[in-house]
């Protein structure tokens, strides 16, 4: 039987060079190519959808950091979710569907450890890529271990609508906190507190978010999820409690600064109120991922927990796309749709 | 019998307006007044040694803090020894020795409550206000509770020679760390090395550190103990390793900014390296002090511990006296005798 693959062209945008500041269309090489097979313990995935997280945009530039870069003529690396449509790993017929780090491309193969099952009867597949992916796992497991909310604090996360943003409010208010979270604009802000069940939400174009925090968090803010860094962070740095706990997930404000990363000058918040401001990066609860999924699985069952996808179709708009995540114009987990 | 003390006259600096940079002579008001009576519960204490500290800048600001300001027109705020030489409290006879906080004056009532016995056979009564005193609870506690170091581990403090540096890098080194320290000039770097026996000290004086510390901490830094805040504090940050703890102790280089506290730009690599970024105030371990204190006091007598202290003559050297600290001309503790 002739292989149908042979007929499959690949496409994939490549890194053409690296970015000073927002990323240009120049900065893509859009690259067509036939489709690879899988070699012994490899499977060939056609990918159906790609996670665009603001994350990447630090994995084009040099130097180190807690991943390496992106190549110049490398596939941009990205999260995605797909089927496995030629396989020589018994544990992956054809016919699963599979998440990995596939990359901006239609096909990809990957080995098998790569790869996590999904199961669609949980969850449509794009809840895959929000709250049972890289982004449910970042803000469950950044709230819980680091943040360390008790019930009764208050919680304070930035890009709430966001995909991590919705996952860190809505646990924290399963866990019996007050949860505040900062948006850009009313239909985010009304997102979160009306289909997610924020206590409030701030709406960070509307002028300086400091008046909502004096009103929302009267005495304080115990726990920051921060997802945004610059002029944010130190207005909640101006309003911490004592011993309150700042998350640093991302600093979206940040990434295309062609000017110098902005430092939060209120830092000396954290020695008057005896604070702490501490990192995380998800792969460090690689092992612990299932218990994750299985929690916010359980929510999702018991319809204790939404989500909210934007869904983008179009390879081919994968440019474009991705700058919408550095505008704030994406309204929830930023995902394109292979077609 | 008539009363002595009806002779005595007390001499204090009284703050007389919130300075704008560097404290300047006519910040200050110096004010001579009969010295009171104490009160029922209260002591009359002759102050012996005033403790000059980077802190007493911040007291000197309006607005919330981890202290209330000091008053426009009351004395300075200071920690001090000094004797006993009336008492209304049985605690504490005429004779006693004690440390409080006694102000910047020559004599002071105090309540026995607000008062700690220090005992000159256990170490000169200058020590009482360094490594026995709140520089020392300071460096142990925020070094072993925060930094939390373990053996083996690169532990780098900045202000070496200073108070609480002095501290740091010995406790470091008595639990089996590597030390470096950050000092000014070659006479502190001299000092910290051969004489308290850290592992190296980098002199910021003579051009920027990141050489210095690539070159003694070639693997990285698990905790930085930072007293100084600005360039110091992000060249640190570049070079932490992964889940390195930076305990904010204080930020002397931007008490006197006029243009804004500088923020750490770098402050991303906590994200990249899971790190973390924890504020200090000595007085949340009070109850533990005298733990502190046991510890010290019992290397002091092995030989496993030096300190050195500043002392000035004469209170009416306040002013210019307490300028040393910010412009790094202190070698060691810093303290005013009253004479």
């Amino acid at each position: 039987m002739p292989d149908a693959r042979l007929d499959l062209v690949n496409r994939s945008f490549k890194l053409a060079a690296r970015p000073v500041g927002l990323p240009k269309r120049s900065d893509w090489l859009y690259d067509q190519s036939p489709v690879p097979s899988p070699a012994e313990g490899e499977v060939l995935v056609k990918v159906r959808y790609i996670s665009l997280d603001p994350a990447m945009r630090g994995w084009m530039n040099e130097g180190k950091s807690y991943i390496r870069p992106v190549a110049i003529g490398e596939v941009m690396r990205a999260g995605g979710l797909g089927e496995v449509i030629a396989s020589r790993d018994a544990n992956f017929p054809v016919g699963s569907q599979v998440s990995g780090s596939f990359g901006v491309q239609a096909y990809a193969t990957a080995r098998g450890a790569e790869l996590s099952r999904v199961d669609p009867s949980i969850a449509p597949l794009p809840v895959w890529l929000n709250a049972l992916g890289m982004p449910g796992m970042t803000g469950y497991f950044g709230l819980l271990d680091v943040g360390q909310p008790k019930a009764g604090e208050t919680v304070v996360v930035s890009a709430a609508a966001g995909a991590v943003g919705q996952v860190v409010g809505q646990v924290a208010k399963i866990i019996g906190c007050k949860v505040v979270g900062i948006a850009g604009g009313p239909e985010k802000c009304d997102f979160v507190v009306n289909e997610l069940g924020f206590d409030a939400c701030i709406d960070y174009k509307r002028g300086p978010i400091f008046p909502g925090l004096a009103k929302h968090c009267p005495e304080g803010v115990d726990v920051f999820f921060d997802n945004v860094g610059g002029d944010m962070l130190d207005a909640i740095l101006a309003r911490i409690r004592m011993r309150a706990r700042i998350v640093i997930c991302g600093a979206i404000s940040q990434y295309n600064t062609t000017t110098g990363i902005q430092g939060p000058k209120n830092y000396l918040s954290l020695l008057m109120n005896r604070a702490r401001m501490e990192g995380i990066v998800v792969f460090d609860w690689a092992d612990r991922y299932p218990e994750a999924i299985a929690a916010i699985s359980g929510w999702i069952a018991d319809g204790r927990y939404g989500s909210r996808e934007d869904i983008v179709p179009g390879l081919e708009a994968f440019p474009e796309t991705l700058l919408k995540l550095f505008r704030g114009e994406n309204f929830g987990k930023l995902i394109i749709e292979v077609v």
